[in-house]
């Protein structure tokens, strides 16, 4: 019997190799979209494995099956905690980095209004004009109801300068908001620095100022540590560093008392109802925890790989403007650039068929064409900011990879010749 | 070198067996708790796969990658539309049920307010106090912006009479909203003869009502044809009919435009926000068609168990109370009973540790003890209603199971005897 399944096995094994073979020989791809979506770490799938079949109760219920659920998510959050150097109680779990953005802002503003008694209309937030989708479409919401919105201007690298942000700063200011690494050019934000601005500007007025971190493009590459960071409350998302879809963290130092912008169950202390996913939260915590492990040698691994392409790229194509800063103050696997007078879109196309996944910018910001209005509000330059193509390594890329990256783009280059008019 | 491999597998399949074994020798549980979680469809699982692993890529990019997430989810939308007789372009895919219920009550009320321009203080929503806190727990929301709330009584076996519904609606009337099947005492409404009551009064007042419809425990037992319900909007949760957790759907007719609750991307039409979790999309939708595709022979199966286990027990314990109805108006998989005088949350421990997991309420409802509010809204009983016991049968459960629970029942009855005042 067992000599049968054995059979059953080696066939299935060879049939696999076999499709492997085929897909490494015809198929191998060379994926640069790590910002849109990750891969899921082997051993996160691995951890969650027991939570998407024996191990499926609802964590609300009190029989063995809820209990070991309920165990399970508990272990998650302590997890995620202990990664972030905070309480367990600082945690809670939502389905997405959007989701989590959105609590962070509506649900703290809400807050305020609920149980401090202060108007949205005496309420200030600053922002760039240069974070994600999940953050900017939130803050109409609160302009109608009578929020006030004011942008630090970034330069043209997209760095926030610590006066600048002192500069907007008011004393109705109760949310500074900005991502820690940016989705687009991958500028990586002093957030000690700013946050210290901020503490003393709260620290002279005698207010309380919140600061939000948007870390969904973090947790490979930069240190998570909320503590040092100094921010009041971080955004996460598991699918952008190896861990599952449809689940995301937002974390908060004390007792916040955040509002909920959804009704239900009382799951997450009350913030974010529905049955718990407890399979994502286990794989989020896991991915996380995997992630910041060892973030630093993963980080400098791949930002010479980065750094080596762009040189290369640089001297065989004088035209190409890289946007964002260099060093550390760019995402270690973050490569944005302009090819000003080529149609990037046709060139994310044309890297596709040559098995290379590229995007011109957040596949948030619309997929299709237009220009980033990242860059824009960087450079005010709309005729780069409409020729962006944006590359984000993995921790496996290799120069090897990037070199045929280079090749492809020549290629392109000599197959287009460049535009005269830009495409809108 | 294969010999070896082949070694490895029937060493693990060895194993395996054995881990099995024991399991089933020594822990076979009775899971009765399918109203609070369902275990993964095997098929499910294995359609979820290849997005949890190769096919990772963000359906908002236009790289292969892309491209085959994108179709994944808009196959699993048609699907799922194909499943409900409805477009792909009436079907949004959420985080949750909960999810869905907060979108179509606050998406469609802000909707109103904002496109149509009717003002808060102008609208009423009709409901039940027998709704879920998905439901009953975003009404509060609506008040506080002026809505008014109508509950139409149900009678004591928790149904909702067409005349006591059209007593209820008024010329502001723009929401109907409960449940198909009611998630702790089973009882299913008749939609189709509520839903004409709804339009006759409707077409005498020259309003539109619309009808909201929380299925969240119907797919595996009851028809959720659409068209043939006659709703507006239905929500389904894809974790409580042996799809993942973490996924709901909002269907709905014609193209609503309702308001979205959250902000970011433009995903799912705008109403929902956040890179679409691909695995779970695909699951979900594989376990909604595989739910409806033999919901019939599911039910009329389950049901008989359900049927001789409450003879039995009403033959052994003649104080045994039943909440909610029988027959065809009961959810084919529910059996909610009073023990008037014992303190069923312990009874809930008893049977767990005898390998049987039931419940008392709704694990949204909070997994402590307290009266269930629906037993105590259709009775006026708080004794009653304080006793409730509740077992939810899944597609496998037998008669032999159901005798075991029996057995142990009375022993827990034996072993405790009646308590004469009702812990609280």
């Amino acid at each position: 019997m067992y000599g049968s399944i054995a059979e059953i096995y080696i066939f299935y094994t060879l049939c696999h190799d076999f499709e492997m073979n085929i897909f490494n020989r015809f198929k191998k791809r060379i994926y640069l979209d790590y910002a849109a979506a990750t891969p899921l770490h082997p051993r996160v799938l691995r951890a969650m494995r027991p939570f998407l079949t024996e191990t499926f109760g609802n964590p609300g219920a009190i029989h063995l099956e809820g209990v070991r659920a309920r165990q399970a998510v508990e272990m998650a959050r302590q997890q995620v905690a202990t990664t972030l150097g905070i309480r367990s109680a600082e945690v809670i779990f939502t389905g997405s980095g959007t989701e989590s953005n959105n609590i962070a802002l509506l649900g703290l503003l809400k807050k305020l209004s609920r149980k401090d008694g202060i108007p949205y209309s005496e309420m200030e937030i600053v922002t760039t004009r240069i974070e994600h989708p999940s953050i900017t479409n939130v803050l109409p919401a609160l302009e109608t109801a009578g929020v006030v919105v004011r942008y630090v201007e970034v330069d043209s690298e997209g760095k926030i300068s610590p006066s600048a942000l002192a500069a907007v700063l008011s004393p109705k200011t109760v949310l500074v908001t900005f991502a820690y690494a940016n989705s687009e050019v991958g500028v990586v934000q002093n957030v000690t620095r700013l946050v210290r601005e901020v503490r003393r500007y709260e620290k002279e007025q005698g207010t309380k100022i919140y600061v939000h971190l948007d870390a969904a493009q973090a947790p490979l590459w930069l240190s998570c540590a909320m503590e040092r960071l100094g921010v009041d409350l971080l955004s996460l998302d598991a699918g952008k560093c190896q861990g599952p879809k449809g689940v995301g963290v937002l974390a908060f130092r004390g007792t916040l008392g955040l509002s909920p912008i959804m009704y239900g169950g009382g799951q997450e202390q009350g913030i974010r109802p529905g049955t718990e996913n407890v399979a994502a939260i286990v794989g989020a915590a896991t991915a996380l925890t995997l992630a910041q492990n060892d973030y630093k040698a993963r980080a400098q691994k791949v930002a010479m790989v980065r750094d080596v392409f762009i040189a290369n790229l640089k001297k065989v194509w004088p035209g190409v403007v890289l946007n964002g800063p260099t060093g550390e103050d760019r995402l270690a696997n973050n490569i944005n650039i302009s090819l000003p007078g080529f149609d990037t879109e046709y060139a994310v196309v044309y890297l596709d068929a040559h098995n290379i996944a590229a995007s011109t910018k957040s596949a948030c910001a619309g997929a299709g064409s237009g220009e980033s209005t990242v860059v824009t509000a960087m450079t005010g330059d709309t005729y780069r900011a409409s020729s962006t193509l944006r590359l984000t390594l993995g921790a496996d890329t290799t120069e090897a990879d990037m070199k045929k990256v280079l090749a492809v783009l020549l290629r392109f280059r000599e197959k287009m010749g460049p535009v005269t008019s830009v495409s809108v």
